[in-house]
């Protein structure tokens, strides 16, 4: 599963090297709450959805809702569902299940204690410490998701890092996926934003894969992340998503985007039962389009800052949520999504540490993806280039941590210690020499320089030395290998599609 | 166990409102080495300190050793344990104790699933974002003292965060000890380097409490970190503080420094070995001067840098070495010791992102002493300003991850939901008013300004942020009430050892 050696050796600095390896978790999740108290808000998120229900604004859902068992009022729009179809509905989705690359040894594995690393999706701006904030054009889109393939520690693509200011907003979904799929050969997310972009993905998917709809049905390649309204509410461009993904057996990434005290209750319970339910009432959705449809457990809870009402990111209770959300997609049988959040406006101290705290979250609870996982900025307004840099080193790390210690004999050194003496140093010994240089995790972008040094090498901060990486990375790029017809067809869809707008706009 | 009101309401911004608390970790810690790892890894421990021996280079402790039990060869300094002899001291180690501070409020638990916090010692710089990095003063050391009072996330000094290099290094140690007894209540680190040094803490610590000696006894109030020459050596500064400690009832944290490819093999499990066989040979020395001492397991196992031999901090290897360090010290029955490390420069994403690293690892791993948890820059060589009010969020967050969800009734909120419709928002609902206010952890340093207002107001990162927080949290420090007597006393006591020591220069 190692990138192949003639790329390695050409790309540096460091970040390449890091090998593809999906992380697996060799311990057990961190249990914050008891099964009791799992199951406890379970059951309060089945009576919301059977007491008070959600509101589906498109009517095609409700239609389909309405024959799986539920109570549908027409005139609000809204939806309840009995318990016990709920839970028959939530019976029939995987716990875990694959999605297919381009590069056949870069397929993900989505469940258990597997981890996947997804780069940021969806921001309206760039930056990067040279341009500053700005919006972006597609060639900077391109030259990020460059990036995103080069940073082997990435698994999947996240569904466009930020929108291409330059081209039209009806077709530059179809740039995206051109881009997505040749320059890159990971997974990539798709932009489910209605049905139409939804439909185009697929197709797209089918044609780089080599395959068609009744292939991709057999193997799953696309991922949308579906984010309800929330509180309590689904929208037509959602809904046409779920809709297709769904029937064409691909995976909705069910997310709630719940703040407590403003989208949800000011508590984490009461968060944790609002976002089980609008997750729970899509499940059944998805599972009443196709039964077996691959669906995950989105996790997007944190809370509002309590001075100014602002979004907050990264924070405790950021963690805390996120860990009791993947006990209860646990006890769910679904697979679950969390993500790399902060609201820092630059790539400083607070963007580190809050990145880190949602990220030990992640991996403490087993997020089987880490959507946003590097490049995001301003809680999610931004993609930055050199934020990539950063979050791609503590995802570098934090697969490292996973790495078991190894305890063959030789590894404990009884000779090594016996042989140095009292106040010496092992520099020299055989031992270390025989394993030195690949001993340890080796840095990125964290400097080990002394003081004396670092400052007359201009005393860069961390932001500033990512700045430099990643435009070594981007010189250093080479597209990965694509058959010339698959490319070719590519283009031919996007054309004909774009035309067909055109023709209807 | 809060600060009072009237200091609170008086201090600004943030720091000091967060409470006084003993964080306890509700989950079990992370297992990274089964339990028959972790014993492999202590009888190879015991294996070392049998075949191969630590060397003490103070006299008295080989004697003392010597009729203990063990093998010594006095030309070389050596002394061989039999692992018997070894399990039977450690056996007379308390696993916790208390340690009294000057305020009865702050008096610390050291063990069990409890962690205590514990400011910077040693460096010999400090720096600022003013004046930059530089030798610092006895007043700057005043001035770190009474920030580390104002922040009730810590809960013990760490022996000095910076030598004050306006005083001569002969007596230095006594401003310091008084400068700890009168401006803060908290716990405050011994600066054990030698037998006077550690006689004159433990005789003015006696001053501060009211109490003698033999109080001291009954109650410990007195840490000091033993350092050992890392491999296999103790010196003999560091042994006299062991004996005058041990046999005073105080505490010896000891804690070798072995970077894993210089001072230690260049393997994690040789490592856990060396670094097990010196804390368990200078634990028998104590044991041996006093059976029942409180000691500590100390944890400072990191790695060099592979390409430059540079000690690396703050690194996926460290955090590993942590939590098996947690495992191999439980096992021992001992409370355990780790660090808040990183190798930065200057107060940016990777002192950030290194810390955390550190910390979670500290947390995971139950580690009852986080040392340096809050200041430290540059592997240690300089005490920040700004980099202690970034770690002391860091640590406030990370106290804040530790309280458990509330699950009461109306903490889910079924009401608050059924209540806001669909897509409303629940900001103004009876529910979130109740909470609002004190529903989530206030961020002391984190900003959430959007990107426009943040730029209005110019553009400041974390650190610069910090300089300001630690500028007023100064302009408001207030110090804590002592007994005229007893403030006298401790001020007659430095004055007369500092003529002692005059005289004898």
């Amino acid at each position: 599963m190692r990138r192949r050696g003639r790329a390695q050796k050409k790309r540096s600095p460091g970040g390449a090297h890091y090998p593809w390896r999906l992380p697996e978790v060799p311990f057990g999740p961190t249990q914050l709450l008891s099964e009791d108290q799992s199951q406890m808000l379970i059951e309060s998120a089945l009576d919301v959805l059977q007491d008070t229900g959600m509101r589906f604004l498109e009517g095609e859902s409700r239609k389909l809702l309405k024959s799986a068992g539920a109570q549908v009022e027409e005139a609000e729009q809204l939806v309840r569902f009995d318990r016990h179809m709920v839970r028959e509905h939530l019976a029939l989705a995987p716990s875990t299940f694959d999605l297919r690359a381009r590069n056949p040894e870069r397929n993900l594995i989505i469940g258990g204690n597997r981890m996947v690393f997804a780069s940021i999706g969806g921001p309206a701006f760039c930056s990067d410490l040279d341009r500053g904030r700005r919006p972006g054009t597609y060639q900077e889109l391109c030259d990020y998701l460059r990036l995103v393939q080069s940073l082997d520690v990435l698994h999947q693509e996240g569904g466009g890092p930020f929108e291409p200011m330059d081209l039209p907003p009806e077709s530059r979904h179809l740039d995206l996926y051109l881009a997505q799929m040749t320059l890159l050969d990971k997974n990539a997310q798709a932009y489910p934003l209605g049905r139409a972009r939804t439909l185009d993905c697929l197709e797209m998917t089918a044609l780089a894969l080599g395959t068609d709809r009744d292939g991709l049905l057999e193997q799953p390649a696309v991922l949308g992340i579906i984010n309800t309204n929330s509180p309590r509410q689904l929208d037509s461009a959602m809904t046409e998503a779920v809709l297709e993904l769904a029937a064409s057996g691909q995976v909705c990434c069910i997310t709630p985007f719940t703040l407590a005290g403003s989208m949800s209750p000011a508590t984490l319970a009461g968060t944790l039962v609002q976002q089980t339910a609008e997750v729970l009432a899509v499940v059944t959705l998805a599972q009443a389009v196709r039964p077996g449809a691959p669906v995950m457990y989105g996790h997007f809870a944190s809370n509002v800052d309590m001075q100014s009402g602002a979004p907050a990111l990264g924070t405790p209770e950021y963690a805390k949520l996120a860990l009791a959300s993947g006990q209860i997609a646990r006890a769910l049988g679904l697979p679950w999504r969390s993500s790399n959040t902060t609201t820092s406006n630059c790539v400083d101290a607070q963007a580190a540490y809050e990145g880190q705290m949602s990220l030990w979250a992640c991996m403490l609870g087993h997020a089987n993806l880490v959507n946003h996982a590097a490049g995001w900025l301003e809680g999610g307004l931004t993609a930055s280039f050199e934020k990539l840099i950063v979050d791609a080193e503590m995802l570098q790390m934090m697969s490292e941590v996973l790495q078991p210690i190894r305890l063959e004999e030789d590894e404990l050194a009884a000779e090594a210690i016996a042989e140095v003496p009292p106040g010496g140093h092992h520099f020299g010994t055989e031992h270390t020499l025989e394993r030195f240089r690949t001993a340890f995790y080796p840095t990125m972008l964290s400097s080990r320089q002394n003081f004396e040094s670092w400052t007359e090498q201009g005393g860069q901060d961390a932001a500033r030395r990512a700045n430099g990486i990643w435009k070594r990375m981007l010189a250093d790029f080479e597209p990965p290998p694509i058959d010339p017809a698959i490319k070719e067809a590519l283009i031919d869809y996007t054309q004909r599609r774009k035309r067909d707008i055109e023709t209807r706009h």
